[in-house]
């Protein structure tokens, strides 16, 4: 069994933002030389996510939209865990529905995804290095 | 190491839908010949989803009706993503809900699940053909 | 390749709870005796999560008050899954908020996490047995 470890680092420009990462994660799967297994791509970081979805403009828009619905930033004082000093409590919040992480098959040396599946970098405390971990295991 | 895979197809009836799909993972399973190992069962659409939960139908009106709830289909206007033409916006919402994947452990060639654990493939946008992957590594 | 298997057993004096498992999930690498690979810890329960997040008190109360405005526990008469008896339709999908599983990367025989990354398992209808899988492969 072979395995292979990258960190990709991240400083976007805003609060939130939504960064197509599946070039960089081929990349990795290329430089493993693994032809079969599984590979792990998650956020470090727990104001953030890994997902896969669609590089589509409009959709990120709806899905930044949305969030904000379902757990908006403001007023920052609703949220207990900012009493520590932080004003993130939104950012753990949404990053539980855009999910940790994903599991991507490789086969024949390639990201097993389907034809419109990208692998994303969900920020929602961005404006400072983060990173994410990929972690590949097979043969 | 061993690795398996295959493609399972679905057509559902109508817009969205709820199909167990636990027994046609378990015959993936028997055929790769794998003990000890890792199963990945991933939607490759990204208006869809795998899932784990009970196969009992008055929990997937619940689970229907609540989706219908933090995203709506209608007013399908409110989405950006469908004026590129689709009307399938709230489809790619309530599959982060939902999720992409499961990742099950295999032993005693085996899915290893817990009493009530069946998998679940959930259509957001149906009435198509589209598929599920499954990939299976380990000895 | 190598496998190993354990099962976390908890029983929490209330309906709610946010138990941290980081330390015995980091119990069942060493005694695997893998250096590289991936760990799966999965609630083996449709009403309980394992996820990632913050050991903040704050936080904690944060999830438990969003979960309850996404999915309230009373009625209990607003979930069909309950004329079968049950009143925990609202764990049902309070789980699939905080998801299932998280796959964590094995490296140098440690659980791979960022700075704040801790395991938890969520209890969303507690007071009675309940488990959670360990499934560690790699070499």
């Amino acid at each position: 069994m072979k395995s292979y470890r990258e960190e990709l680092w991240f400083t976007t420009p805003s609060r939130r933002d939504y960064v197509n990462v599946t070039s960089q994660v081929e990349k990795c799967v290329a430089k493993s030389g693994i032809k079969e297994g599984l590979c792990l791509v998650n956020a470090m970081h727990i104001t953030a996510s890994v997902y896969i979805n669609d590089a589509e403009s409009g959709l990120l828009e709806d899905y930044d939209r949305w969030l904000e619905t379902l757990a908006p930033h403001e007023p920052t004082s609703q949220y207990r865990h900012n009493r520590t000093g932080e004003d993130n409590g939104d950012a753990h919040l949404k990053r539980q529905i855009m999910g940790r992480e994903v599991v991507v098959a490789v086969t024949d040396g390639q990201l097993d995804l389907g034809p419109w599946e990208q692998i994303f970098y969900g920020e929602f405390d961005g404006r400072r290095r983060k990173r994410v971990l990929v972690k590949i295991i097979g043969e």
